[in-house]
């Protein structure tokens, strides 16, 4: 019997991630702060930065797979935030309270800020960890613990690395967001001059490829992407197109953010051919149903 | 005023410091699991595992100063031991209470085993680091945190890591120790073939550099070693005839352990010129020091 638990499990990917493992035959317990009720979901609310509330959960649990996607992600403060430290220990309390309680399998978010984006194309092979950032500098510790300590307690574990994510419920600023926002409300999307090339996925597709990890036995890094470089001015031309208003993109009318990587896209052999995964979602078919689902939200009463 | 608290303030190094903090015009704080009450010092008993006692302890001294030295170290088990997870978290723990009690400069206790040990002589700013066991992992975990950590709040953080040490109070199983005990036994002291190049320093002398650490502007990782390169056999051969009984060494009489790396010594550019610290006890001295220590209890009652 395959019984998950869900860290997370109300947040962006979170929310997504429910149904495949239902779908994948998984008994599913998710934890959050705010619990989310939902049908075929066994629900724990805990705050798992609480000393001890790791282990109460685990012990009434005992699940045979983890994944663990609870972690600070205020936006706007995520990257430097000291709240990243303390998702380190409690992350480590997890972990130990999983092994502790017979815990076999274990998936973990990180990041591409991980990576020396200098590089660019990152490969987890041979692309060097060195990040910029708190966010990236406390992922990629973890990411050396949680490897570790797996391999210790006898724990098959392996590491998504994110790369940019869109879709539903997105903070409203973030890029695809807030250009879907100003197009469908017939207001001016002004962005930076767009020619930084990214690998964008829809989360629905993130959290699916995070679910293949989880069912697979690959161990170690595996990068999420779609393996598509595409330019952030490119996605804004789609968006702006689908939207049926490009004349309401103004490329070029924000400055871009200082020290931002010129490239920044994942290697996805690994989980292509390792995972046995590949996107459900093309890029246009991905913002056509976020734009959908941004049209229906601002329709509804605040 | 300069009030410093130490941690693992009654252990092989940490018994160490506290005179020279003294005799630095540090107001000196100790917390340990074991108080050993001294003259001049102000003891904390505390667990610094226990969820809630580093702000317990930090608030109460509020020192200017932190010499982070506790860990898990017991002998034949540290290598591979979960507790070095727990001090990753319990390290965030102090570190943060630290910095929300007005703390302003940070040294604490790295490792050799940080470091890519095939390239032997290890250099802080060029050697790669890939440690090779859960206390290496976990401790380059740790100084990646303490540094983006301190960094982000202000403080001034520096991270000594320690090479081979040795001298009063190591334990009884270690190459110096034991080989000092068999020889002041006159019984025979099997080694292995000893030509394993090391970095060995007087644990009075590593406690001095890291006073001195502690006293300078200097960030980041810094090596704490003698500079002098010398075999594993030399060693054994000077102890020998220090003490007289150069006929009882058994130079490879012991298989060498596996993996062990060939060479493994320290650079000291930053010790030396940046830190301005040098030792003060050669070889010889700090080795007929430690003879002496344990001829002494050798003799005392059980």
């Amino acid at each position: 019997m395959k019984r998950v638990l869900v860290t997370g499990a109300s947040g962006f990917i979170g929310r997504q991630v429910l149904a495949p493992l239902l779908a994948s035959g998984y008994e599913v317990h998710a934890v959050a702060r705010r619990c989310a009720p939902s049908a075929g979901i066994a629900w724990h609310c805990a705050d798992l930065l609480e000393p001890g509330s790791a282990r109460r959960v685990l012990d009434a649990v005992r699940p045979s797979h983890l994944l663990h996607l609870a972690w600070y992600a205020e936006h706007g403060k995520f990257w430097s935030a000291a709240e990243n430290y303390a998702w380190v220990g409690a992350t480590l309390e997890l972990l130990r309270a999983f092994a502790d309680a017979g815990g076999r399998r274990a998936v973990a978010a990180g990041t591409c800020a991980e990576y020396d984006v200098r590089y660019g194309y990152c490969d987890e092979s041979i692309t060097p960890t060195a990040p910029a950032n708190d966010y990236g500098v406390c992922k990629n510790a973890m990411r050396a613990l949680f490897d570790a300590y797996c391999a210790r307690r006898g724990v098959s574990g392996a590491w998504g690395r994110l790369f940019h994510l869109y879709g539903p419920h997105e903070h409203p600023a973030r890029l695809v967001a807030s250009v879907a926002r100003s197009l469908l409300q017939d207001e001016d999307a002004a962005c930076s001059h767009g020619r930084q090339l990214r690998d964008f996925l829809h989360v629905a597709d993130s959290a699916a490829a995070l679910v293949a990890l989880l069912d697979s036995d690959v161990t170690g890094a595996v990068n999420i992407g779609s393996g598509q470089a595409v330019s952030i001015g490119e996605v804004a031309r789609r968006l702006a197109l689908l939207a049926g208003r490009p004349q309401r993109l103004q490329l070029g009318a924000r400055p871009a953010p200082a020290g931002e990587p010129p490239v920044l896209i994942a290697a996805t052999r690994r989980l292509h051919e390792e995972v046995g995964w590949r996107p459900r979602h093309g890029l246009d078919a991905g913002l056509q149903l976020t734009l959908d689902w941004w049209r229906n939200e601002l329709k509804s009463p605040a």
